[in-house]
């Protein structure tokens, strides 16, 4: 490898490159939870006020052939409110900044902008300030602030002996990704399920309230989310397939498809479920599902084994 | 004209399209100013919340040719503090989203970093979250929560027998960014002007505490922005040309590049000084130069006639 000082993103990756920007960026005494987790955590006099920000980029995070102006919007918002109940926070407030091509239809900004406002209304969150700007290619840049009523939960507070838990469709959108990449339309459940996700938003601040000890939202594989607590917590973490019923759907795209459509559940994105740990299976919340256990050790497997394969979506 | 729904962003501007969306997203009652002012403003528990966020793209807002990495920083931070600045309040806390091709430098990445943590630090605000995803153009997101420790200064609140007053730098980065245009490294500190601005961070919250009735940051043109007062508060704005005497080192761009110097400095943007509105010359703060004069009427004069060209940079 080059040295850092010679190396191009393509090479480091998006988390090689965090990682060292995290170096750069001090905190203050206001800022309780700095980057790196789902969300930052800022104290703002009496309350928990938690900020993220995600970026969309056409061709490579939506296609607009693949879903209209308004599912982007529904996704961009969803992605971004997610982030916030994945800290256990109800998202507030929201901005955006969209960087177009001069032939955009002004109709699709607005219809993206009727989504985006639709899914923020499903928690009571509104859009708060945005910018516009010319660009070759169309990039959605989104930031939100939540607010958290208790402490935030944290990717790094899982212990071993807790139970891993899942709640929320875990992937219907890889499996609607894969048919719309192949050109098809249906399964219809499936693409509607890449289009407008549904992330279970009551579910984090459940989960806070339970007594969860790590708390992440599924946006680019479980197996890649799973792999971001234990690394975060300094344990190791084993999901187990047997946890998981194939939803028929995915059952019949992975005959279609000629895939194996555990894969979709394991390594999809998009669907914003949440994963989190447990102290024990007394302590999950109803509605969740116990996938698997945290272990002593580091990294992530699946029925006591690595994983063969890409474990998530990378963006670089 | 073509119907609004097929129109393009090429042909309602920027502007067209924000005063459409602004009616798409509904406030509650935590958002005190919503979108169209420098920054929104939330009431989050005791405080006053202001919140901005700004876009920048490579080869239309920098260059990576023109300035280095830090310099790019420096000018995305004080760019989005400065909104906050016009609020009358404090930056305190910033999010930003990389979008990148794979082959930018990572030592780029992180001169750019240290450029915008410095200029941060200025104010004492800090990064706390950020995105980096991939993309063909490199575009820069970046959002900035802020306080004002007092009520925020809109820009609707000039009224007719205000003056009108500046604070900051005015014209020369427009200097320096005709100059680097023609190929040119100098008048140097035209071209420092332009790579690194040097908003006037403590005029905001001396103006709001001096009783300004309109303030904003003069981002995109001295004329473009009081514009932006006149349509937000009702009134007429005429700007003195005689108020401004000419810096050399503008005088000799003009004079080199065959220009009027006095069109830096009443269409420049980019050096974020501020604009402001009093009720009377008594009540404008040391550091403020008056400029000019508010009206009852509409739009923006200059010695009470109409300016013949473009007030300020668009978007699109």
């Amino acid at each position: 490898m080059a040295p850092a000082s010679d190396a191009t993103l393509g090479e480091t990756g998006e988390f090689g490159l965090i990682s060292q920007l995290v170096d750069i960026f001090e905190g203050d005494e206001h800022v309780l939870v700095g980057p790196g987790d789902d969300a930052a955590v800022l104290r703002i006099k009496h309350g928990h006020v938690v900020v993220s920000t995600d970026l969309m980029v056409e061709g490579r995070h939506f296609r607009r052939d693949w879903a209209d102006a308004a599912d982007v919007g529904h996704r961009a918002a969803a992605q971004n409110l997610s982030d916030i109940n994945a800290m256990g926070g109800t998202g507030r407030h929201l901005t955006i900044g969209l960087a177009a091509p001069a032939d955009l239809p002004v109709a699709w900004a607005l219809d993206f902008a009727r989504g985006f406002s639709e899914e923020c209304a499903l928690v009571g969150a509104t859009v708060v300030g945005g910018d516009v700007t010319r660009a070759d290619e169309l990039v959605i840049a989104v930031t939100v602030i939540g607010q958290c009523t208790q402490a935030p939960v944290l990717r790094s507070g899982a212990r071993p002996g807790d139970v891993l838990a899942l709640t929320g469709r875990q992937g219907w959108a890889a499996g609607g990704l894969a048919v719309l990449g192949r050109g098809f339309r249906s399964p219809r459940v499936l693409v509607e399920a890449y289009r407008r996700p549904e992330p279970p938003y009551a579910a984090g601040r459940e989960a806070a309230e339970a007594g969860a000890t790590s708390l992440i939202d599924v946006s680019d594989g479980l197996l890649s989310e799973a792999g971001h607590i234990a690394e975060a917590s300094g344990v190791a973490v084993d999901v187990r397939r047997g946890a998981f019923e194939i939803p028929e759907p995915l059952q019949a795209v992975g005959a279609a498809l000629g895939a194996d459509p555990m894969q979709f559940i394991l390594t999809g994105g998009d669907d914003h479920s949440l994963l989190a740990t447990f102290p024990d299976t007394a302590s999950v919340p109803a509605g969740w599902q116990v996938v698997g256990e945290v272990l002593e050790g580091e990294g992530v497997t699946v029925d006591g084994a690595a994983y063969d394969g890409p474990t998530g979506w990378t963006h670089f």
